[in-house]
């Protein structure tokens, strides 16, 4: 499977990155958005090096394309993929159950913008996605629910998602560590 | 349902902890663990206060009970589980993929602890435990994986898991924010 799956593109738009504090969390939105099936990244507000250069260094070793992008306003990237003819789902603990709306979700074969938030997410999130979409409604983690929501969404064929270009592949093993390196 | 499902306890061992650096990782870890159905969350090394207040606050507040517990050896805690008659399930990217896996993991009925480690993880514990389980062979996040198996070891049903004595509840709604104030 390629990347994006049936829909063109699937993007995941980070809101309220505090640099230094959430670099972590944020390099795991990203490599999660990646390892799911995914095209890109887009972190709104500044851009962080340390969050770049972990994505870079994943698709280097791993393969790509994927997409990285950051220092954009979060409203009018929406407003734009919108006007584009994209789709955007807000994942947020307070929409409507993952399983009940994702197969209305995926029968639509617009581009996704997949909005994840931070603590705190401003009531123009709400109002102007096409989906508020609730991974369960009690507190976790947006890298949780971002997982969920991707593995639902392609009904768990991430694991056959092929990247180009990677140095590194893994074989599945029992007692594990099987790293393969390619050509 | 109950946490813990059908297995009694169903706990998760977080490795490789680095207190400040790890802080909000871990305390993803945590908040993953008690939302989708695991009984409790055992810190491997150190205790980390920043951690466990957070952890205490969700409970406060949205119920439990959810078990934390730090400041143990890892390798100790993990033999006398075996000893006690329950099983160890490695998350690790290098194991058998989780779809293949976890039906047999499922079928048994003893109480299950789910390792889950940093970014290097000794040898000892893909020898000791009963299952390497793979979340796909691309790096993700620790989060995303714990998620991604107690979704399937559970089969979706940490949706109608039920906590006692919490403040807050979460009525779900298409343009959310709707909170419930229990008595």
């Amino acid at each position: 499977m390629k990347p994006g799956g049936p829909y063109g593109r699937v993007y995941v738009l980070r809101l309220g990155h505090r640099p230094g504090r959430d670099k972590r969390v944020t390099t795991h939105v990203a490599l999660v958005a990646r390892a799911f099936g995914a095209n890109g990244l887009v972190l709104a507000g500044v851009c962080d090096e340390s969050v770049q250069n972990s994505v870079r260094s994943v698709v280097e070793r791993w393969g790509g394309p994927f997409h990285f992008e950051c220092g954009v306003s979060a409203r009018r990237y929406l407003e734009s993929w919108r006007s584009a003819g994209g789709e955007v789902v807000h994942l947020t603990m307070y929409g409507i159950h993952v399983d009940d709306i994702v197969g209305i979700i995926a029968s639509s074969p617009k581009p996704k913008l997949v909005v994840v938030g931070a603590e705190k997410v401003d009531r123009f999130y709400f109002d102007v996605s096409d989906f508020n979409v609730s991974i369960g409604t009690q507190p976790h983690s947006e890298v949780a629910a971002l997982a969920v929501f991707l593995d639902r969404l392609f009904r768990g064929s991430w694991r056959r998602i092929d990247y180009e270009g990677g140095r590194l592949g893994i074989v599945e093993s029992p007692r594990g560590k099987r790293v393969e390196e390619k050509g």
